[in-house]
């Protein structure tokens, strides 16, 4: 018998819970209505909707629900942050943001820095990941609009100090947000008790469904919709209201939270195992990221001498699904921007691969890992010529 | 026994169809990789997009699937196409649209008029609702961007000339956009042959689910994303895929074009006898709309001496959800944009009711309506001072 395949890519996107699709299903073809209708068959739905409001604001320990301005998913939350920033805030038309962000972020302060509508200011990292703070510091200033950094990455898993973040940026006058995509459901997030202004999630991240997401923004900070139509999300975001994947992602919210102690000890244990295995089974890997504040359930390695490519195809084969921060560019493989940020080499940055783990993985997923995993490698080197290369000159590695 | 609830309230919203629902089931915990991933979670999904994008095609009869871009509804879409236009259409900066189009539209032009960034052309049109074709000619130009015209109303379902309107945008070099939100999936389209350059539709209008639409593109037609992040959709709309969404929008484009017929013929033929049945049996109403060019399922009906409001809340009373025109705008009611537009005077705009039905309605429905409407009328203008007001100077109508 074929083993089951093994899922290790849940900062892709995870399986959402069955407990999530049975909450939704009732608002497909049952009370199916309008929520914004006030008949008797919109009435139930935007009931539920304000369950699910409820829900989340849990998760997010939000002290108001209408602070949750429901999107299509972290994209356009994150669209959206930026985006109306550089509308409320007067005078100011500086985006403060990192090099290790989402493409979400990255690709939409490129686009606004290139056709004037906003100077940008990308903040470098350490070889951990870690926020350059003195640079940071200096590229504050009354210029700002807006800071976005995120609150852990997706591909490292390294989680950032939005908290010092946000004060700074506070003191600067500028807004603060965040990308917590990555984040909410696998760390605790305390909003009543945070500098935070906006922040970005996405439900199919955390168990919930895909195309749905949120933009958290605190009471008394002004917004500008991203998408304008109907009164919606009190005006924010126009279009009507997406009532079963709001109920999906309120149940995925409820059951985060539940699961949260669950993620943070057996979660992170396993991926430590799972780490540690690796390390010790193959030579010549790293471990990218902060060790000392990371997501616990990610895990970034460099395995040298091979293309991470190579790497999935082969676990794929063997029902391992995993991910490289890679990326196909016209035609030739590209190494993640977040490693090759971090200073990995090059040719290192592009034999990455990214195991994430959720509360669906088990002991035998790790296992399976660590079976199979060393003799793809083995079996991948010994095909490459650089690999060779460096038995013969194992001084001077030829990545450099 | 209570009769079971009668919906008329299709161009609202409509229920998402069961078969719909279970196509889209196996996509939420079963095949629910992110479709761009390249393993074996993610392939299947992959390629059930495709055949969702190739279901939907059909619908629209467009040329090329990738002619489709996914968007989370039809709000979005509309705020696409204009946006792009303006970015694409270097040197011209109006916007030619109609006065009786969705908020989508109107409250996006409006911003983008208030913040310098387009002029705005609104058409007028006549007591019909059709478009002053003097007024549309004569505001295209050199600056005009985009025209805007949608293909159906959603309040009177008067249908627009949108190929001889798309003939008159390119003359003056304008893209054509059209809003058809109200229009696929309950008349034919057929994009191959159109001279439309950009069309809106929406999941949740034609049966399928909610938080799901498409902007159609005319291959060759520059686009300019209005979400940016990863490369989906050939990089002109960020986020990941909303796979189940987008299979159960393919299912229910699939279902649209098998019950066409019934929508044109059956669906036509009750909405008819609705509207004859309510004209004979209560005094003092008019249809609106253009009798000639109208959506098969749509009827609204003004209700003279009475308030729309108040004819909803009755007919919820007996399980009859319809809807009206008027939105609560600062603790008053407000009567249509649309039928105000249409000459239709202020407090008769009032009393509109929108009856608008779809494959899921039978003859019993209407019955129920024929039965229950009447007495609802009569009592609420018992009630009314204008009413009888009205009855002592039948000459002199209060409402003119
Ligand atoms: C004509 C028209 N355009 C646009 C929309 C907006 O669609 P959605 O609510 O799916 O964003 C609607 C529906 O409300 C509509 O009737
Ligand atoms: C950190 C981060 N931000 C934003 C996003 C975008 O989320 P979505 O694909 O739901 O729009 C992702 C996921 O791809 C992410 O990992």
């Amino acid at each position: 018998m074929e083993p089951a395949p093994v899922y290790l890519d849940n900062n892709a996107t995870t399986r959402c819970d069955p407990a999530a699709v049975e909450a939704m299903l009732p608002y497909f073809s049952e009370q199916f209505g309008n929520a914004s209708s006030t008949h008797m068959f919109g009435a139930e739905v935007g009931a539920a909707v304000s369950r699910a409001r409820k829900q989340l604001q849990g998760l997010l320990g939000a002290k108001f629900d209408h602070e949750i301005v429901y999107t299509s998913g972290g994209t356009e939350a994150d669209n959206m942050a930026l985006l109306s920033a550089l509308e409320t805030q007067e005078g100011r038309d500086e985006i403060v943001t990192s090099a290790v962000e989402h493409p979400a972020i990255l690709n939409l302060a490129d686009h606004l820095e290139k056709t004037g509508r906003a100077k940008v200011r990308l903040i470098g990292v350490d070889s951990r990941g870690r926020l350059d703070m003195e640079a940071y510091r200096q590229a504050l200033g009354p210029k700002t609009a807006i800071v976005s950094i995120m609150w852990a990455n997706n591909e490292t898993g390294t989680i950032f100090p939005v908290e010092e973040l946000a004060a700074l940026a506070h003191e600067a006058g500028a807004l603060f947000h965040t990308d917590a995509v990555q984040a909410v459901g696998k760390v605790p997030v305390n909003l009543a008790e945070s500098a935070v202004d906006m922040l970005s999630l996405s439900g199919h991240k955390l168990h919930g469904p895909k195309g749905i997401g949120a933009l958290y923004v605190r009471k008394g900070i002004r917004v500008r919709p991203l998408i304008r139509g109907g009164h919606q999300e009190r005006g924010r975001r126009g279009g009507t209201e997406n009532a079963p994947a709001i109920v999906g992602l309120g149940k995925a919210a409820e059951l985060a939270l539940e699961h949260m102690a669950d993620e943070r000890t057996r979660v992170a244990a396993l991926r430590d195992r799972l780490e540690q295995g690796v390390l010790q089974r193959i030579g010549n890997c790293f471990v990218t990221g902060d060790p000392e504040n990371r997501l616990p359930n990610t895990a970034n390695v460099v395995f040298e001498y091979v293309e991470g490519e190579a790497i999935l195809t082969n676990m794929n084969r063997e029902g391992l699904a995993a991910s490289s921060g890679s990326a196909c560019t016209s035609g030739s493989m590209e190494p993640s921007h977040v490693l090759r940020a971090m200073d990995v080499p090059y040719t290192a940055a592009l034999g990455a691969i990214r195991f994430s783990l959720s509360r669906e993985n088990g002991d035998a997923d790790v296992d399976r890992v660590l079976e199979v995993l060393p003799g793809i490698i083995g079996k991948l080197r010994e095909m490459s010529p650089f690999w060779r290369e460096r038995e013969n000159h194992a001084a001077n590695p030829s990545y450099a």
